[in-house]
């Protein structure tokens, strides 16, 4: 029905004028949400459309895209292109393998297999250790919680929840933490959000307070998550001190990794991850500071036994051939599971492990530039701190909501904000490892140039 | 960091190599499972590759790696190729948005947003329904799940499942329903396996039966899967009857359409839907019977206020601009979210609705073709019926887990099989669309060839 070779020549002319346009527009031109279905023919119809027309309103959508590969996107925890992995998820869609057998996904197995056995000896955790590719840090740390509530309360998983089960995670966490008790029958209000230090940590005796509060209370503590890169901040959660509390009252300790778990590939700041390998399940995504494309997350638990007890089912018509090991859709949510691992794989083989590292230092390094450029200078306020790829800052007052509003409707870069305690301001996130100092420099030049030429836009 | 103008040229460089090996061995040539990690080098190393090297281990990792888009594929409820989505997915990959806010995916929310609204219309569902892509079939019966759950024991929300809420589905339908019901705080054992008619479709009368012991033991129904298409014979339940007791004792029903919900575009076909209008929840999955690439998975809601209630969460730091009809991130399980609608929308963009119906109905034309072939040989017993794109027979009486092993391992062909009641048998499943009347009976060639040349690997 269709000549695959018409296409990829299409998708090369198209991919060609793409990076021309980002070249030319490092940030897209906006269209406003209100004005969106005017402004673009996306609607679908019942009639095939002539191959030229649909050529031109592709490229419509194409260059009307917001940019998250260029030099100056900061706004979220992931950004830019890393060549290698980008090739391995182009491979993935020709492929099309689903990761549930061996029998449809053959080396694709050993390609995941392969990546999750490494990470495992990177966070310390034996040989009884495995994991999967969940569909994103929700995900994960969903599957961690359904895992920690089936250790502390086997019989939920057969007859239901019906004990008064209780979470713990800090103020500063991941929102899914609520949407996830909810979604596992823990029900929300059954989240306690524990105290964070002036740096955004979680305090360990507040943790346990809490602890010793819901017991004498006749709650059932279960499940503790500590985040290594908060949303906002960045900052690490103390998992050794939170973990001394979790083994003392056998609660199953996550690790929240998403954002920043992939020090684990870096010598200079894994120490910010001390104690992981206490931790009963650890997560990170790829597609953040390793810089793949959406979504490349991974789960990784000490002990596989849970995450077989809690994702495993049995489906002759599924798994016909070959053992457990190879059979993956026994350890994971879904049934039909996309091959979210080919682009890790082709990065990591193509520059070792040691690549990693300098992919994730190289990070530090661009904020460290960043917070030498505000330190030194007195139109800026600083929020942030040091050991983190998030940089939070004010620059003259200008209220952040607005100016980073102003920034994006003006194609000037696009960055956002946040909030910690009673502070606002912008939050710049130096994720993109193919960034160089002059990048952030420039960064800093053309908002600050955005801000003097343009005072009535900032009212 | 990377040239990625050079990772492109690379990249079409192993596709055209891929697409040579499809044409030569239109079957993979398959590891044993337990030889995999000798037989190519999956291996993480510290140090580079060289650009040769890397290139080469590739190579062998495409060859190798099971080919689900030839015309010998027949193993998995998804194959084939459909040019324009492939495309879309491509362009997926290079744009890299997330789709939980407009400020980062732009127009790709008006894309994603105009499937769904055209999807609702077809289904018949009203002004005020909507929708989302979940990660598959088994996180969009989840969602109903939550949804249903929430529906009936708004509490179970805030304060955690405490009640026997119950979830119906029939014997024959697909196995995420006992691990949701796990999830969700059901318990697999207040999930009802209602019994299924001859054709394999579930019985209404046995429905309602079990609803009303059910109440009077107590326990409280909740949930109905209605299933369009079943994993094994690919069989529709009566969703109208369904309906008429759903209504009545006011329990949530989801159809579960991951398999054949894509009848929604055809006019012939689309009567084995009937009552779909009256479900509260909808889903298919375009990368199944739509063949795009994996994954492409769409629930549609009657009334939106139950997904926002169940998924929605604030996020300050995330949800920055614009309204919330175009933050999908408001209605989704996932914070960040892989654009997995762009594949499906330069498919339907291009060849329009009605090229969508073509390719539904090609796929029950290629069905009758195998029914004929089957019913008039002697060799064959047939054990599916019309209306089903699965079909099932056994050939010569030879095992068929024997032979479709065979087939595998001898690069013969790749078809799985499957159990109603007490039969075992092929399932052949005709869900390529690219595929002719001749790749049919070419499949039947080639493994008769195999059965009849080759009795001693049959034993």
């Amino acid at each position: 029905m269709s000549n695959i070779t018409g296409d990829l020549a299409l998708f090369n002319e198209l991919v060609e004028a793409l990076l021309n346009e980002e070249d030319k527009n490092p940030v897209a031109d906006r269209i406003e949400a209100d004005k969106l279905y005017e402004s673009i023919d996306l609607s679908l119809n019942n009639s095939a459309m002539v191959d030229d027309e649909f050529k031109k309103v592709l490229r419509e959508v194409l260059v009307s895209t917001p940019k998250t590969a260029t030099n100056l996107f900061f706004n979220q925890l992931f950004g830019g292109r890393q060549g290698k992995a980008v090739l391995g998820d182009l491979l993935a869609v020709m492929l099309n393998n689903s990761m549930y057998t061996y029998k449809v996904a053959g080396p694709q197995v050993g390609i995941e297999q392969e990546i999750i056995r490494q990470s495992c000896d990177l966070v310390g955790y034996g040989a009884e250790s495995n994991g999967t590719f969940p569909t994103g840090g929700s995900m994960s740390n969903y599957m961690a919680l359904v895992m920690g509530r089936d250790a502390k309360d086997p019989s939920s998983r057969a007859e239901g929840v019906r004990k008064p089960l209780i979470a713990y995670t800090s103020k500063e966490s991941h929102y899914s933490n609520a949407k996830n008790a909810s979604f596992a029958g823990f029900g929300r209000n059954n989240v306690r959000y524990i105290e964070a230090d002036k740096e955004g940590r979680m305090i360990p005796e507040k943790l346990e307070e809490q602890i010793n509060k819901d017991i004498a209370d006749g709650f059932i503590p279960t499940y503790v998550t500590s985040t290594a890169g908060t949303t906002v901040l960045g900052a690490f959660d103390p998992i050794d001190k939170i973990a001394d509390i979790t083994e003392k009252h056998n609660i199953w300790l996550h690790v929240d990794g998403a954002y920043c778990g992939s020090l684990i590939f870096s010598e200079k700041y894994k120490h910010l991850l001390k104690g992981m390998e206490r931790s009963d399940s650890f997560s990170y995504n790829a597609h953040k500071m390793i810089g793949t494309p959406m979504t490349c997350s991974i789960i990784l638990v000490k002990d596989k036994k849970y995450l077989h007890g809690s994702f495993s089912n049995d489906a002759d018509y599924l798994y016909q051939t070959d053992g457990d090991d190879f059979n993956l859709g026994k350890t994971s949510f879904q049934c039909g599971r996309r091959n979210d691992a080919l682009k890790f794989w082709t990065l990591w083989k193509s520059v070792g492990t040691d690549g990693l590292r300098d992919i994730v230092d190289q990070q530090f390094y661009l904020a460290d530039v960043c917070l030498e450029y505000i330190r030194s200078n007195p139109d800026y306020t600083l929020y942030s701190f040091d050991d983190s790829i998030s940089v939070c800052f004010n620059y003259k007052n200008i209220d952040p909501v607005t100016l980073c509003t102003a920034l994006y409707e003006h194609q000037i870069t696009v960055v956002g904000f946040g909030s910690f305690n009673d502070d606002t301001f912008l939050r710049l996130v130096t994720i993109n490892a193919t960034n160089t100092k002059e990048d952030l420099l420039n960064f800093f030049k053309v908002m600050e140039e955005f801000v003097d030429k343009n005072p009535e836009k900032l009212v």
